[in-house]
C-alpha cells in the first residue's frame, strides 16, 4: 500500500468556488515551497538539482527544452532568460513535433523536459527518442510528480513542489515551473561562471520577493472581475506581449481558450502588422502586457495601431508604465510594481489567470473540468 | 532615369478578378523562374548563390533564419528540412523578437533573412544588430527585390524571381521562398557532403516537377470554392498539421485571417489535447492537411477527436491518404498525388491559398487591399 501524501486540506475547496481559484490563490505558498531549501540568502544551491548536477552543468553547451501546452510556455520564457542572462543557447519545442522530426542533437546538450504530471505521453516519448539517438545525452526534468515516468527516466530531477493541482487549467504548476527554471539558470550560470555573483544575488532576492509580489497582484481581483465583463458577448481575443511577455501572452490566451472557450490567440506585438491587424475591430478585445522596460515605447505604438482600428483594449502594466496617457477609455490594470527580468513574467501571469477565471464564470463554463480536456495527456 | 523591368503584362489583371488570384495562378511560372539557371538536370549550381557562397557553405555549422509574417513560415518549413535532410542545426525566429532579445550567436552561423520586399524593417534591423554583435557573421538573404536594403547589406543574395506581387497577402513570394530554401539546403548539403548524390538528384527532379504539381493542385478550385461556403457564417477556424505541414497550416491560417478577417489559428495537431480541443464545436471549422506520410495515422486519430466533439472538418489530403474512411459527411479534397518531403508542403499550400481567396469573396472583403495592412512593413 502506497500512502498518498496529499493532506485532506490540500484537496478541499475551503472558501473557494473552484479548484482553479483556490490554486491561483495558493501560488504565494507554492512559490515559497519551490524555493524552500534550494537557496541560501544570496545564492542557489547547485546540490538542490541532485547528485551529479554540478558535473552536468559544467559540461553542457546548450539546453533543449521539450514540453507540451502550458509547460511549453514556461520553456519559452526560459529561452529568453537563458540566452540573455547567461548566454546559454536554448531551443524550445513542442514534444509532439520534436519526437517525430529527426532533430539534430548536439553534443553536450541538456535535454530538459517540463511536465506537471511527469506522464505527458509526447514529452516522455521525445525523451526516449532523444536518448536513443544520443546515448550520452544529459537529461533533466522539471516536474510536479515525484514518482512519475519522467522523473524515473531522467538523469536529473527538479521537483516543483506545487502541491496537487486539480483544476485542468494549469496555474500554480506553471508558476512553479518558471521559478524552477529561474533556479536552474542561476545554478548553470554559477557553475559555468557566466553569472556574476551580484547578479545571482539579485535574482535570488527577486525570487524571494515573489510570494509578496504575487499576493499583491492577486489583490487586483475586483478590478479584473469588472474588466472581464467586456468578454460577455465576445468569441475571440488577441493577447500581445514582447520578449518574455510573449510566452506569457500565449499562456494567457491558452487559459482563456481552455476554460471560457473564447478563441484567444497570442502574438508577439511586432508581428501585428504582418497580418493579425486585419482582424481588429470592436468584436475582438486585445489584451496587452506592458511592463516598464526597454520595449514599452514599441508596445505603446503597437497599441496605438489597435486603438486606431477601433479595437477594445485591456492593458496590464507596471505602476510606472503609464500606457493610458490621456486616453480615458482604456482599461488599464496596474498589475504590479516595476519588477525584474525574472520576476516580471511570473508576476504578470497572475492577473491573466484571474481574467480567464472571471470570464469563464461570466460565460458559465465548467471552470475545473472544461469540455474535451483531461488533466494529464497520457496518450498521444 | 531607372527603367522599370516590369512589363505591362505582368501588372495587368487579365482574366483575373484580383491580383491575388492572378498571382496564385502565376505560381507554376514563378517556380520555373526561380529554378531557371540554378540547377543542372540533377544537381544544384552552388555558384547560383553568388561569389563566395561555396566558401561560406563549407564553414557554416548552423543556420539562423530571421523573418516576419509569411516569410517566417517559409523559414519554419526550412527548419524541418535542414535538420532532417542534411543534419544542419537550424533555428527560426520572428525578427521583432530576435532583434531585441540579446540572442546568442554561435561562431560559423549563417544568418539567413527572408523577405519579399527586402525592406522589412524588423528583419533589416535584426540583420544589422547581429552583424554588430558578431562582425564575422555570414549573412544571406532570400529576397524578391533585387535592389533592396537586405540585398545590399547581406553577404550573399538569392533572388526568388517571383516577379511583382501586388496583392497584400503573399502567395507566389512564399512559394518561391520555399523553392529557394530547398535549393539552399541542397547546395549546403552538396558542399558539406551531407547530402548523398542520389538524394540531391531526387530533390532537384522533385523541384522540377513542381510547376506541374502546382498546376494540378490549382485545378481543384471548383471544389474548394464549394467548400468555402462552409465559412459563410463562421468567425473562427483552426488549421492543423504535423511536421512541415504545421508551418503550412500557419500560413493557411494567416492567409484566411488577412483577407477574410476570420480568426484562424494553426496548431501542431499533437497539441490539440493540450488546450485548443476545448474550443471545438460546430462553430469552428477545422482544416487539416493530411499528406500520406508516417504521421498520417496520428493525424487521423487527432481528427477523430475533433469529429467526436462535433467539429466540422475540411481535409486536404494526398490521393492515397483516405482520411474519409466511411465518413460520408467529411469534406475531403484530394489536393495532390503523393509527393516528396520537399515538394509536399509547397504543393499543399496552394489549395489553402485558394480556400482563403474564395472565403474572402464570400465574405465580401477587399482581397487585394485587406483593411489595416500594408504590402511591405517598412516601419516597426
Amino acid at each position: 500500500i502506497v500512502q498518498s501524501n496529499l493532506s485532506s486540506h490540500s484537496v478541499e475547496l475551503g472558501e473557494h468556488r473552484h479548484y482553479m481559484h483556490k490554486e491561483i490563490f495558493e501560488q504565494p505558498q507554492a512559490v515559497t515551497d519551490t524555493l524552500q531549501g534550494r537557496t541560501t540568502d544570496s545564492a542557489v544551491l547547485v546540490s538542490a538539482f541532485g547528485h551529479g548536477a554540478e558535473a552536468v552543468f559544467k559540461q553542457i553547451e546548450q539546453v533543449q527544452i521539450i514540453a507540451c501546452g502550458t509547460s511549453y510556455h514556461a520553456g519559452l520564457v526560459a529561452k529568453y532568460w537563458f540566452e540573455d542572462i547567461i548566454q546559454m543557447p536554448c531551443a524550445v519545442e513542442v514534444a509532439s513535433e520534436y519526437r517525430y522530426r529527426n532533430p539534430v542533437i548536439r553534443h553536450n546538450t541538456l535535454l530538459l523536459t517540463i511536465s506537471q504530471s511527469g506522464e505527458t505521453a509526447d514529452t516522455l516519448a521525445a525523451l526516449r527518442e532523444a536518448k536513443k539517438t544520443q546515448p550520452d545525452l544529459s537529461s533533466m526534468t522539471i516536474c510536479n510528480a515525484p514518482e512519475s515516468s519522467l522523473t524515473r527516466e531522467s538523469n536529473l530531477v527538479f521537483l516543483t513542489h506545487a502541491g496537487p493541482e486539480i483544476g485542468v487549467a494549469s496555474t500554480k504548476a506553471f508558476t512553479t515551473q518558471l521559478v524552477s527554471l529561474a533556479l536552474l539558470l542561476t545554478a548553470i550560470g554559477q557553475v559555468q561562471k557566466t553569472l556574476p555573483t551580484a547578479r545571482e544575488t539579485a535574482i535570488i532576492k527577486g525570487l524571494k520577493k515573489l510570494p509578496t509580489l504575487i499576493q499583491n497582484a492577486l489583490q487586483h481581483e475586483p478590478l479584473i472581475k469588472e474588466v472581464a465583463q467586456l468578454f460577455a458577448d465576445k468569441n475571440s481575443a488577441l493577447f500581445l506581449g514582447r520578449g518574455t511577455m510573449y510566452p506569457i501572452a500565449m499562456e494567457g490566451a491558452l487559459k482563456l481558450k481552455e476554460i471560457s472557450y473564447i478563441h484567444a490567440e497570442a502574438y508577439p506585438a511586432g508581428e501585428l502588422k504582418h497580418g493579425p491587424l486585419a482582424l481588429i475591430d470592436d468584436s475582438i478585445p486585445v489584451i496587452a502586457i506592458a511592463p516598464k522596460d526597454e520595449l514599452l515605447e514599441k508596445l505603446k505604438s503597437n497599441l496605438q495601431e489597435v486603438k486606431a482600428r477601433g479595437g477594445q483594449m485591456i492593458v496590464f502594466e507596471d505602476e510606472d508604465s503609464d500606457v493610458r496617457g490621456d486616453d480615458e477609455d482604456l482599461n488599464v490594470i496596474k498589475a504590479t510594481t516595476n519588477v525584474g527580468r525574472i520576476t516580471a513574467p511570473i508576476t504578470f501571469n497572475i492577473p491573466l489567470q484571474l481574467l480567464s477565471y472571471h470570464v469563464a464564470l461570466i460565460k458559465g463554463t465548467d471552470v475545473d473540468q472544461p469540455r474535451n480536456l483531461a488533466k494529464s495527456v497520457t496518450v498521444e
